[in-house]
């Protein structure tokens, strides 16, 4: 078996010559903006030097997290007490065993574009490669921002809430940080009504938009001004809205502003209630997008917080959300008419979470389509579950067919680690693969001039012009 | 990157040397029976010349508007008053983009077969394929029943509401259309009771039956005369039954009239009325096809008229339709189950429009097939969204697993083109690829004369067998 | 087409030169352990000879008895009073049209594996094949044990009925079977409180576990009685629980005791009525399971007896069975949470049957997963309608992602066929070929010692571990 070469591969996944040319010639060298991430932008405004390896992998990334229990691994080095190091010798003790699982290839282009490491990691070596990496953190001096700009990243758009004060986007702005720093405006906790804490956090937004909250309209309002603070402050036209699950359901505004007060006062709610008043609440959010020249995003089909007795004792986002099946691909259509209906429909990014049903949405988003605007509703990347080179895949084949792909807006990490830009190289890497393979075939045949075109475009231009980004030299 | 070659490559799709054989020896040259399409019978009649390439492709072709607009081009160059000419130059400027869209495979493959061009076009050399297009077209006097003859069709479907005279299909029959047009006979607004135009519906309906419709029953009397017409006028045995959304519910006769007549009025009826009255609609829809020797085709899951603004304005299918995703295989179960329990469910063909859940679907088919009738139910063709590569290898893939891929009646084009047939074509390479695979990688090894058998039945033969159409020389 | 050899390749599916040498240095030749199959253990126990292939082929296989009816085969030749040898023929009529059925290759591995046969099996050599195959029959005197044995099957489980009096399990053990057979515990009879005889069962049931059953309580007592009584008996730690459809619905235990008694005395109970029994009853077997060390296998998805008036002719579990597509990823996550809340959670396997949307119970799968049990809930093997090679590799390719592959349990046969065991080399193949596609494409450089690890642990030693059968020498 000479094939195992028992190193980091540069013709990773590209398994037509064409595609290889494609990749090496346009897309490797490419920046990259990054629309939607976890980023902490405290982390980035401080820009502290990472601790080791074990902190680069292992303090925030759920993704890691949720894979170690799968192996039964205590929870002390997971989210628990023990140290950095024993954490990731922990880590690396399974890694050999994740052959098809993103995080193994992950692991080793991160290895290798930080540190230029071609090793593969397991135990006997890790604390070899352990000792290496945490020499050259020190000798490169590596930052977040080092990080970013070691990946050639231009821009990145953090995520936060309405009542976000901003301090650290601002404090960034006036750094010489020489990654852009914009923020998604993510009105979720304003939608879930029925959530214990909906009555502190009307109280917390009043307070953050200086204006009382007493109506649903109010609400509105007071969103509003917060998502133009937003845009004042860091220039961004990006929203983020998650849906676990949603049911269209007809309303009244008596209707709404009825269910609004009952909740406001901590009564509970009927799931009837709750879908009139998540309808009501999406389609007035997407009116004020349109009207500030937004991009609607919609994460569609959640299942957060799924095992809550792990959620209570470890907390939320640290591997314990799935993913829901049930959210009718009807539900959303009747929104995205009813803003159509008015006119009021804006920029709409579909990210359905369930990757074996985006067929559905891809063909939804190209009914929604319109005059005047280029790809008005598409269809977003393959996200969180899906950011694996098989849904990269899919989504190429399934959808190119429904939608044209070189409208794509691409890829984005949706990531709480400054590493994971190496998941745009293997979307790049999947995407010329997938190019040249139809090259191979016959079954695009036009000139390489238009290949690089739509290279170009997916990877970082349609990006920047779709959000009306400005970032130069493209 | 010299595997670009630029030009339309004969060896399109088949990667293996088997499939090449199979497809160049057996399937390349079979004549194509057409048993579902939505070809305009007066335009075969009347048989007119085409004007030009803008007039074939942009006429009435709603899959290439709806990728228009996707582009945001302006709705003038896709449904308004621009020229043929002018519509033609704006679409060939995004063509080069549509890597990947079944479009732009469609359009190389319709250039070539019809034209003899091999080279791709683009906004540079439009101009000058529009003028050698045009001469062909006069030359050759390309009308419709040449597209048809030229693509060794033998007999096409198209279809008709019960209400329709058959005047055009009288007319064809009489002349010397050298291709055979028969009609499927679809009762879709008689199922519809909750759209507005039901009312005035039944009255066209009760004239072109010469029969009063006062109650549900005289109703299915009127139906089942219409359907004995369009059997006697064109010897059709093909009938065409869309579901946008079913929900079984078991119904009793005096319940289903009353909900009738509360249509029949005018009145709103609810969404468990309407469940109710499309069960029994169905099923007594399946008890007169099986008496009259009709295959049932169910088309499962449409989204019609998603954009329900647009279509107001610019039609209906112009390209706002999308796919349902919410129909349970056990709706459909319920009705075939009822059907077989008074052993009067017809021969049947199940085209589920969301191409991610045919496996639950062929599963379906396969649990009500039964002694004496060659593949009693099956599953239909990859349709509409589903007819692009991907999905027809996938429904192979899927499905040959789940029930016999011989038994299956094959392709269809469900198009409004005349120049659609090529898509019979890259079915054919598919398939033959697909075949070609199995055999070498030893999952098939049975004699060459079995797969010839195999690749004429599945492109030919067995539609002509299972509806009865009776082409000669097979 | 010098392709098409006419023989059976020892190369079968393995396209990849890495693959390749995977399977036939690590998996080729490891013993099995067959999890979960409905063989008779009264035939185990009893042992005869096979009377010819058509007995061993079509005395109880319903896959090929429902795909003999997809051709209209008179039943007389599928379950009716045809002899084994007239079966036998009309089935080998149909082999050669079966090009991607996983019939096929089934056929053609267990021709090669148990009767030394190249060649394909088709109407010419049909009669030379049975005369050949009866003659081995007899020369190697094949019974029931020993196709397990020449399958080198080390341990087999089979499916029983908490009634049972596990008289031939008892009758095995005492005899010189090298094989050992455990069963699985499966009380779905006592959840199905709507069928008819759920009355007659509970009396049976009462007589078994030598008790009276007045209350829900009751049942729960007389179930973990017999399930202990599984386990003194056989050493058994296998359950199986088959979940039609599933709406998780809370309960309280008056409601559920009301439900109860309703069913009890033969009344009619709702839909909300069911929903909730089958709630509290699969919340408290999982309790009984975690207690007695059982391993809780949830199938999900069966939509069994679909063709109600052939199965009242024919019988249960002939081919009429289908698949469901309706049961939300949510109802099993509100069981899973509901008993991770009490610390309850049982290991737990995830079967769902529509292999279109096993991502999201992988997803769900890796949530539930904790500290101290190595894969504490995981997906289970692509069963029934999924055990073919596009199921096989689809379950690879789709949720190595997302739940470590390494981890798996492995593959099963589910099947009633003494033959069947070549299904689990099939599966070894493409799990082979699918590490070794990684290998080639750079996804996989660790050390081939680690392959050799997953390869073992995925074909036998993690079933042996998390099952605990202590099978030794793996």
């Amino acid at each position: 078996m000479v094939k195992i070469e028992g190193k980091f591969n540069e013709e990773l996944y590209l398994t037509n010559e064409t595609g290889r040319y494609l990749y090496h010639t346009y897309a490797e060298h490419l920046p990259i903006i990054d629309y939607h991430c976890h980023l902490n932008p405290k982390e980035i405004a401080e820009d502290k030097e990472f601790e080791d390896l074990g902190e680069m992998w292992l303090s925030g990334d759920h993704y890691k997290w949720r894979c170690m229990r799968t192996f039964g691994i205590d929870e002390r080095y997971i989210t628990g007490d023990a140290s950095y190091y024993e954490k990731y010798m922990a880590f690396a003790e399974i890694l050999p065993k994740l052959a098809g699982n993103p995080i193994y290839i992950w692991c080793a282009l991160e290895l290798k574009r930080f540190f230029d490491i071609d090793e593969p990691l397991s135990r006997a070596n890790a604390d070899a490669i352990y000792q290496r990496t945490k020499a050259l953190i020190r000798e490169k001096h590596m930052t977040r921002r080092w990080c970013m700009e070691h990946s050639k990243v231009r821009l990145v758009s953090t995520t936060e809430d309405p009542i976000d004060d901003l301090r650290w986007h601002k404090q960034i702005a006036q750094s010489d940080c020489k990654t852009r720093v914009v923020t998604a405006f993510r009105p979720d906790k304003a939608m879930f009504l029925a959530d214990k804490g909906f009555g502190d956090y009307l109280t917390k937004l009043a307070a953050a938009s200086e204006q009382a909250i007493c109506s649903f309209a109010d609400l509105l309002t007071a969103l509003e001004k917060r998502l133009r603070y937003f845009k004042e402050t860091t220039g961004t036209t990006v929203s983020d809205d998650g849906i676990p699950f949603f049911a269209w359901a007809d309303w009244t505004e008596d209707e709404v502003e009825a269910i609004f007060q009952k909740a406001r006062e901590g009564k509970a709610t009927t799931q009837a209630e709750q879908d009139k008043y998540r309808s009501a609440f999406l389609f007035n959010m997407a009116r004020i997008y349109k009207r500030n020249g937004f991009v609607m995003q919609l994460h569609i089909g959640t299942y957060l917080d799924a095992n809550t007795t792990r959620v209570a004792r470890i907390g939320q986002s640290t591997g314990f959300d799935c993913c829901d099946d049930a959210t009718a691909v009807i539900s959303v259509g009747r929104l995205l008419d009813a803003l159509t209906a008015i006119e009021e429909l804006p920029k709409t990014i579909l990210y359905p979470l369930d990757g074996t049903k985006i067929e559905a949405w891809a063909i939804l988003a190209a009914g929604f389509c319109d005059s005047g605007t280029k790809s008005k509703v598409q269809l977003g990347a393959p996200w969180w579950f899906n950011d694996t080179v098989y849904g990269i895949e899919r989504q190429f084949k399934a959808c190119a067919n429904l939608y044209p792909v070189s409208l794509s807006v691409g890829m984005l990490t949706d990531s709480r680690s400054f590493l994971s830009y190496p998941r745009h190289e293997l979307y790049r890497r999947v995407f010329c693969n997938y190019l040249g393979e139809m090259v191979e075939r016959g079954e695009y045949f036009s000139s390489e001039e238009n290949l690089k075109e739509i290279i170009e475009d997916v990877c970082v231009r349609n990006t920047n012009d779709f959000f009306g980004f400005g970032v130069e030299g493209l």
